[in-house]
């Protein structure tokens, strides 16, 4: 098979995510493989406006798999929802040779790729990095895993604290639209109870539920609640509000930040990303663009670009009926 | 729905795993949740036959779900592979009034239950929980991915000492007849090279390999080592091969042993544990019986014991060859 | 040596700290070896007015020394600063028969069992347990030394994200009083700038060395800032300080919160706790008393509790120092 | 103070430990604070005698500090025990321009370094960089904290699998003339026995201590053995030993390996780093040569290399006492 493309760029864009170093290098070695030339593209579609470009060989990924973060960088970028801004972008990649690229990113930075490729027919693959898993297309986005392990790995730190003085927490985890990481990191955590957006119980089920487990004989209680939570409270104002409703807790919040975007990607994470960099630069060499690479019963699978974006990554009934059995 | 069953037995039995506690707590709370008495039987099938049973309560698992090892203790059996050790089992357990059981191990732990089903009529349930994921209807075993987490982060340490001294490590993982770990964790880690047991690729490759990655530039070199490894040599015996047809190298070796097995569970082991009891306790109540829970496409299903027992859990082909690209 | 002590009494009061359990367990096995009953008092104060005590032994210690938090428990206590409440404590621990107690904790509970002493004549024997490192009469405290841990381990995962985007994060870490842990954690994850308690240096100085910062090249920036900082503004006011005042940086903001209190102590607080666990049982049956176990130069000490109530434990100069060399 | 140094070079020697990379990090900052050039020599006194220099800025050790290993590599060298290795070293040093070097590393390292002051006049100073532990003239040397933080996270892990099987377990740490690692991480990791190369307290010690620890109770056991422990028997033999002589315990052998040497430096090995190399720095500056930074009572002291190699490190006997305490 000859392709017609002979030299791929590789970037990262939107918000950062344990495993997008193991995809860049994956994307890196399989065109060394393939014999195929590689380009890293820095700060995104900014640095593809810029020219910010560099050669990249096998040997120039070495170490990184286990790093978080992304040696390219990341940016979020204006200039490129512009035709302006794209006009210039496409004529940098031309001057340098670029044929097609590897986005690795989330909805935001598809978007991107999908208007640019309909503009341009410029083939594009991409890769879903994101640690909130909220990308139709795939089970897995790149970083989530990595996400939930640091978010149990806090609350067990903080259970530890709650424990000792029979406390009852806030956590708030990353999540602004979907409940991934809350639901899954609050059953892995064994969390009392986990308010998402998806869907909002109300505070009086919040109430009763903190009232029940108490009554239950448990020391301590973990609440979990994701950004985007429906409820009409921040985990402030929640804290507040049980207080005010519930004196029998002593209550505390904690908001675990942006340490949930880093940190050494797990096995999960590293091997997916391995996976994913291979299968979007043999896509693109056997002349397809325009899709999505993801994984679904443990197999990697292609979605155009147009159905990831527009459609939702759904949480598992069944597994919102675990969360609630395991508060018993 | 109203059961026959009244009362459910769970243990866990044959090498221990990360998520086992996870899952014991399932089962207890998931039996408090559906209004049904739950005993735990200690050291798997030699505390049934000794009868060491313990009623267990939601609260009795408090605190429990990140904890790696067992609470109930594990233990291999021969008494129950004789028809006499059966007999007393079967009598302990009516004393007690279990009216079925929950076992959480591998395959020769669910061999012992399906025979004793056949003999007793007696309900039955299996939770894949093994660290090496050799099981046939399940995509993923219980441990498996901590395992993995557990692997990566050592050889992470040792490639620290390999790249300082420009040296190079084989290291052996678990897995005396199938390669998952080794074969994950080797991707993950980034090994230049992963001998399985399921193909003897030969020395020769080997060297041949090793060769290659010397002048391509790296600057040290991980070999993962399966237990079970086909190519007739140990670590120590690779290590003097090497030396001898290899000079150019500075070789060590490292044996990552039990430590495998231990630690807390990740999210994903917890949560799989957490989804797996509740299904288990489910089947069993519904009058189902001889099933092993397993989880394929991210959904729970059920398997006959038997095909769990005969299946083989075979490496995905793709994967291999993921792994030959990155050595690149 | 006959001492007149034949049963003592131990607990945790105050802010929990990693290394608790570990010198609980110490006191317990101290006492066996010793032959000297031991006592555990649950929830500090309040639980020895309530009598809410359990007799231990070397077993009922088994598998705490890596567990964080406290199996004791903790608790604040209004009632025991009364002179009445003080009275039902002793009454308490002389209906139990406890001679002597050990009381692991912070300044505040010193300062509870100084009076007591003073009013009951009973032994009594401290050990400084709390994150802060804010104790006079000890080069550590328990739970310092993992409590640096952690900070650092989140702000290694900050960074991995802060970098990725050529960010400015504040993060805040515990100490109202002092800046140990800021000034240690913060030389450890090579922040660029440390606000402490114990200096305001003012907020000039900081856009000087944010700016400087800037220009030297570096892709991110890392500002650790102690709860009990002095300029007068809480991180977030700070973010809003920077942002308006030197647009050049995106800025964030992380409140580590009570994670840093968790986790699986570091072996040198294990070690610790078992060495000081060991002197305060000796020193009781000494017939010593009033007095804080200490480590200095490597060796265990006692200090008068009243000193160490007293004394304020300082930052090292020539650590402040070593901090604004780094940041070149 | 006008120093005749203007330019110092830095390099590792002998097994790398966690904190090398800080400790370049802080020789480098501190230079480009004082203004004096700084060189980076590779692969140690090897890297020296071929002229493998690089001249290294502020910004050249940016994101290492938390990096195990060392990015100026390490080696052994048997050239530098010539006089001519020696001879074509200090040539490439004056080629290079380089005044003064501070070599990072151990006993070995050391001699080097004192019989080269000695033969060309020639301003060093001595970092020790080692995870043993065994160097005279500091309560510390980098690595070592981070090494007993590994030891015991691993036998944290297998002591979960011992606890489920009622296994006994012989555990193999690095130390082959001094027993600090395994004393420490032995206390730290709550060890039933732990064999040093400081005594050998015979295999009939060992055996009674294994007898009475099963009688009380336990349900599993750790012996930890030093690389160099004095029984005459190796982990496997010990294991062999115990079987036939005590075969109440199901045994298993692990060798913790070179993991120990590896990973992210724990914040005390940063901070320690990162004042000797501003100490080490300093003291070339102010004319100062042939001396080892340590630490004590947590000051930084300096110590001729002479007597830092002639010295011994010896365990704290109150510590071998509290291991014994301990096991009760």
């Amino acid at each position: 098979m000859a392709s017609k493309i002979k030299k791929i760029g590789v970037f990262t864009s939107g918000g950062d995510s344990p495993g997008m170093n193991a995809a860049i290098r994956s994307v890196v070695r399989t065109c060394a493989y393939l014999k195929v030339d590689c380009v890293g593209i820095f700060r995104g579609y900014q640095g593809m406006i810029e020219g910010d470009f560099k050669p990249m060989d096998a040997r120039s990924v070495n170490n990184i798999i286990n790093k978080g973060g992304t040696i390219l960088k990341s940016a979020r970028c204006d200039d490129f929802r512009t035709p302006e801004g794209r006009k210039i972008a496409y004529e940098q990649l031309k001057a340098e040779g670029i044929d097609a690229f590897v986005v690795i990113g989330g909805d935001g930075s598809f978007t991107g790729a999908m208007i640019f490729n309909k503009e341009y027919d410029f083939p594009v693959i991409g890769i879903p990095g994101t640690i909130d898993n909220d990308i139709f297309g795939t089970s897995f986005t790149l970083g989530f895993d990595t996400a939930l392990n640091t978010v149990v790995d806090c609350i067990d730190k903080i259970r530890d604290t709650a424990s000792s003085h029979n406390r009852l927490f806030f956590v708030e985890v990353m999540g602004r639209d979907v409940g991934h990481i809350a639901l899954n990191a609050g059953v892995g955590a064994g969390a009392e109870e986990i308010l998402i957006p998806e869907e909002n119980r109300g505070l009086d089920r919040l109430l009763e539920s903190l009232k029940r487990s108490k009554q239950s004989g448990k020391s301590s209680s973990i609440v979990i609640v994701a950004e985007g939570d429906k409820t009409g409270k921040n985990v402030f104002e929640l804290k507040e509000y049980v207080e005010e409703h519930l004196p029998i807790y002593d209550v505390r919040v904690s908001v675990l930040g942006h340490m949930q975007r880093g940190g050494a990607p797990s096995c999960y994470d590293r091997v997916l990303a391995s996976r994913m960099g291979v299968k979007a630069v043999e896509a693109l060499l056997e002349g397809r663009t325009n899709l999505m690479v993801g994984v679904r019963d443990n197999k990697l699978i292609l979605t155009p670009i147009e159905k990831a974006i527009k459609g939702t990554s759904k949480l598992d009934k069944e597994l919102i009926r675990v969360s609630e059995i395991m508060t018993t």
